[in-house]
């Protein structure tokens, strides 16, 4: 009899893991169980559908569940709720639409990714207010822009989402009011980043109030403002995105351990500390390339890859899941940001570097070939070793270029090699000293 | 008294060297000898200068002589032609525009770059034909389509000249028709991206002759007409691009050792086979990052860099020129085509790799989101190590990626770390699997 792969949640991880033990092993038996109906989309795009610049949310549907189902031969059901895991007799505890029942598994993968933080706020359950935690909710927010036709927007939170939403609501042509509790906005891309998109955002009118813990909304059934530090301000809608938390709840309920950080601890093949359970993707820990600690940060592109190894792991080719840098870039308005590794000062001394750091501003294209464009970029590096361990970017031209600067921290180069490496330049594309060399140029003189 | 640093040769390798030591030791006493009026200046911008992108052929200047002297207190002689260098005595030869003379040196840095090869065309010498070594040679072009308003044009050469020429004289309302003694275009590039390009240039009304070798041109005067293979076109212009030679003549006529390539052999340091002489720039071997041989690749970077790490040295600083990996981009009309490393499979097996390569062709942002475009991907490893060795692109967006590999090739990563590698993602910027990275693993799936 062929095995079983269970796997709960049918997003990036869990159909990436789907795919690969199929077409590795034709002859497995898959089954993918999520509990809503949308499978294998691209939460990512969800702001640009928002903006207008995505026609349908189904376009951001990656594969639809048709082709998973009669194309890869994957046994996949929505709309069932797997709500227990029994890892002695190797059984999960389904909820389905019509019936409870027991499912056995050779090998299960918990890829069950992580939820918006629905913060303590007074009135968060006023119509007109949202987190941005699926489609569903996308749609739910575009409904409302077109049916209310709301002036004001509050935006609570200046990660990811609010700054994408920020961008999309101002294009939908809302006046928008962005809060953050910290001092600064995109808090993991440091300083320099952060004061550079605030003034971008400001100049394209959102109303930035950092520093400044929002209370709640008030309204009479729907919102009407939003209420900090004694004062309120009118909001017609309010978008609250003020971080993720891994759904580790499952695992936890099965005495899976879970990391410091709150996910699921995995190894280096994504296995928990239950025999034949596997974690990947939002609600998983993974390890970072530059600390070598485990670390949790919920990105697409971690999910995608970590599902796909175990994928490959239970059909018999172990494949590590990768470590990962923490490398993440985000739009806001024409201006961009992207960072990778260890940015912050603390971090890197409580990971046993002595920090030292180069910001500079230098063009994307020699200043004589049209369309260039500033691009600041900082590198931090170990003062003794040279080692680079982190960098950031921010300007409106070729952010891709963090990639450079992540594959160097992957595969552990000094800032004097980086500064080295030979990089490609003709005038329209780059200066002859890259800006990321530039920058490593300077930050190799004054270690 | 202070020591003297004698540099031969006004542009990127020589004056690099000059700023350093100079900025390092400012009693060091530093003396250029530059045989041309022009130094310091971008010769990559010159197409764009032709094709009236770029307005002035000064603003290819970097950093005008004034500077140099006044402000760099560099001992900049503009007219003064070096022809001979006496190793024992350790003077040089000086031939400057009212006297001979001879100047002796502590340190000696041979900066002489390289020359465009002049075949031994018949009609060479006919008006209307042009290489395209300086800037002289550039504005004469210039003048030469403003004042004769040629028709036709024939561009001797597919390689980054050739190619960047294509694109120029279109521009300026040219019929241009393209002649390469190979069979394909862009040869360092690979199979790949040479059929696209040429499919590009086509496309944009090239009249490309491929394995056509040219035997010479015709006029009365004036070139008229290209002849090749018992035919001939009109061609009311000319551009000869087959390649530059290293300029070597002065470092072989003091008995310094050159390299199989022709070029000045050097040592990490930039160190020729005598004491107190180095070479760097277009002159000059360098050591290639993936075999490890000492290579010629005349490209800006490599000569700003090792003149750079030069100045250093002999300032008391030791600083190794680096390494290069034939990294290199270029532009025609709407595409781009990069690459790095070894793509040759002959020149790999003589490395003594076992290359394999896949190419993949994926799009730079996910298809909901405006603006990508397809970009092919070629990744070129060694199939029993893994270890990468080589690339190239062709698209219409996102060329800098070559940057990753370009880096990934100097950390002598294997293609199964690449893939690993945390690159960054959002729709903006990038599909979830950078194209790099799915190129990474169907060639890792292959291999």
């Amino acid at each position: 009899m062929s095995e079983t792969l269970v796997i709960v949640g049918g997003d990036a991880a869990g159909l990436s893991a789907a795919s690969k033990a199929k077409r590795a092993d034709p002859d497995r038996e898959v089954i993918v169980f999520e509990r809503g109906e949308w499978v294998s989309y691209a939460a990512c795009g969800m702001p640009y559908y928002v903006k207008g610049e995505v026609e349908e949310l189904d376009d951001l549907v990656a594969v639809v569940p048709e082709t998973f189902r009669d194309q890869r031969g994957i046994d996949l059901r929505t709309g069932h709720e797997v709500f227990a895991v029994d890892p002695d007799t190797q059984t999960v505890s389904v909820d389905g639409p019509d019936e409870r029942f027991e499912q056995p598994y050779d090998d299960l993968l918990i890829a069950t990714g992580a939820s918006a933080v629905v913060p303590p706020f007074d009135g968060m359950a006023l119509d007109g207010v949202f987190t941005m935690h699926d489609m569903d909710e996308t749609a739910a927010i575009d409904a409302y822009i077109d049916d209310k036709t709301p002036q004001t927007a509050a935006i609570v939170g200046g990660g990811y989402v609010g700054v994408e939403m920020a961008e999309a609501l101002t294009a939908r042509g809302l006046d928008v009011s962005l809060y953050e509790a910290l001092p600064r906005l995109l808090q993991p891309f440091g300083d320099v980043v952060a004061e550079s998109v605030a003034d971008h955002l400001r100049e394209h009118g959102v109303d930035l109030f950092l520093d400044t813990p929002v209370s709640g909304f008030r309204g009479d059934g729907a919102v009407e403002e939003v209420a900090f530090a004694g004062e309120t301000n009118a909001a017609d809608i309010a978008i609250v995105g003020v971080g993720v938390e891994p759904n580790a709840t499952l695992a936890e309920g099965a005495d899976i351990e879970l990391g410091h950080t709150g996910a699921i601890a995995t190894d280096e093949y994504g296995q928990t500390s239950a025999d034949h359970i596997y974690a990947a993707g939002d609600c998983a820990e993974a390890r970072h390339a530059v600390t070598g600690e485990s670390a949790h940060v919920p990105l697409a592109l971690t999910a995608n890859r970590s599902g796909r190894a175990i994928g490959q792991t239970v059909t018999g080719t172990p494949t590590p899941v990768g470590d990962i840098a923490g490398t993440a870039i985000v739009k806001a308005f024409e201006t961009g940001a992207a960072r990778t590794g260890i940015l912050d000062e603390e971090r890197a001394r409580e990971a046993g570097f002595d920090p030292v750091s180069a910001t500079i501003t230098a063009p994307t294209r020699p200043h004589y070939y049209p369309g260039g464009a500033d691009l600041t970029v900082t590198l931090v590096a170990d003062r003794e070793s040279g080692r680079l361990i982190g960098g950031s970017l921010v300007g409106r031209d070729g952010l891709k270029r963090i990639d450079t600067v992540a594959t160097a921290l992957h595969a552990e180069m000094t800032v004097t090699e980086l500064q080295n490496a030979d990089l490609a330049y003709a005038p329209p594309f780059s200066p002859v000293w890259d800006p990321v060399l530039t920058a490593a140029k300077v930050l190799d003189g004054q270690r």
